[in-house]
């Protein structure tokens, strides 16, 4: 299957089969296309917090809005961003990338310096929206490698934010998420938005041609 | 190819060969991924500008802080999302989703009163995070789907955006430039990127697993 056919299959499913699983290996490769996921200068500036704990999804619920797909759905995966640069943590990523090159280190320095006098003259919030938006990328990215399995996944950005860094202790670990991925397989019969048609914008609207 | 063998493939290409060019065929494929690509409660917040004139690339180096890729690059695509909410952009996408649907007009209202509460109280500023936001999905599909036609891309950031917004006047049609994204063929000899390994933080490091 192509990635456009992936993309027409999908759907922000609505109603999991709740005794389906998505497996190890399969959840193994949704992790690793957003891991290889481009960012910003490289710097990874989110994690992934991959939760299957049934007592802890039922939590969940409460803070998404009571959606219970979040309970049903086999995982949740939670994108949780940076809540602010550090030269520490532009300084981890560089030092990584010329060890693994066989470089000396600070042989990227004056990139890396112009990357601390950019981000560390911000406020932390707008680090955090520049780190949230990276997430975007790897998310998308997400969607498509479960789509390419068959697996069920239903893209969420409306939850109690500041509920789920604190049940999850993001904030010890200087993050704040940013958006909900619950995956797994989708319960036909109940699940209302599954036969209706995919809307999109027709080509002609989307795009503009500057030949 | 699978979308992680597509992903290990792709890099952040620094040089272009300016005499190869992406097909027609290729092209609209990339653009109709991205069209495919979900967006925040399916409002589609973002455009796409084609630039192949080889002219306008040339006026867009400047802007891009001097990166010859831009020019040299078979197609430039500009992701460009909406400035601002508006009840008419919100009613726009879901009037077209009844009717294609079947369904009433309307049918929907209580959902995108809801969005309309949420959206129109903001700020411009404050809309222009959230558009902006799901650029960055279709940003990264369109990666994606270009490296699966094994056309190479350079995600990019970096520029001027509201000169860019003046050149393309998108502030016309209420939109503001967000990403950059280059297109075309790897001048393998002279890209100095092209052999260098692929650095991402560990699997241990990038994900939590909550079981």
């Amino acid at each position: 299957m192509s990635l456009i056919e992936d993309l027409t299959w999908r759907y922000a499913t609505k109603k999991y089969d709740a005794t389906k699983k998505v497996s190890a290996e399969d959840l193994a490769k949704i992790l690793e296309a957003t891991r290889l996921a481009p960012t910003s200068s490289g710097l990874q500036q989110y994690r992934i917090f991959v939760v299957s704990n049934q007592e802890l999804k039922d939590k969940i619920v409460p803070i998404a809005a009571g959606q219970q797909i979040v309970a049903d759905a086999s995982h949740l995966l939670v994108f949780a961003a940076w809540d602010r640069y550090t030269a520490e943590r532009i300084d981890h990523i560089y030092d990584k990338t010329t060890d693994e090159r066989g470089l000396e280190r600070g042989r990227f320095g004056s990139y890396t310096d112009r990357l601390k006098l950019l981000y560390l003259e911000q406020t932390a919030e707008e680090n955090f929206v520049h780190t949230a938006k990276q997430a975007y990328i790897g998310f998308g990215l997400a969607i498509a490698q479960a789509a390419e399995l068959k697996i069920d996944s239903t893209p969420m950005e409306g939850f109690n934010n500041e509920e789920l860094d604190e049940l999850l202790q993001l904030g010890e670990q200087g993050l704040k998420s940013v958006l909900l991925l619950p995956i797994g397989y989708r319960d036909e019969t109940n699940d209302w938005l599954v036969h209706m048609k995919k809307v999109r914008n027709s080509t002609e609207e989307f795009v503009t041609f500057l030949s």
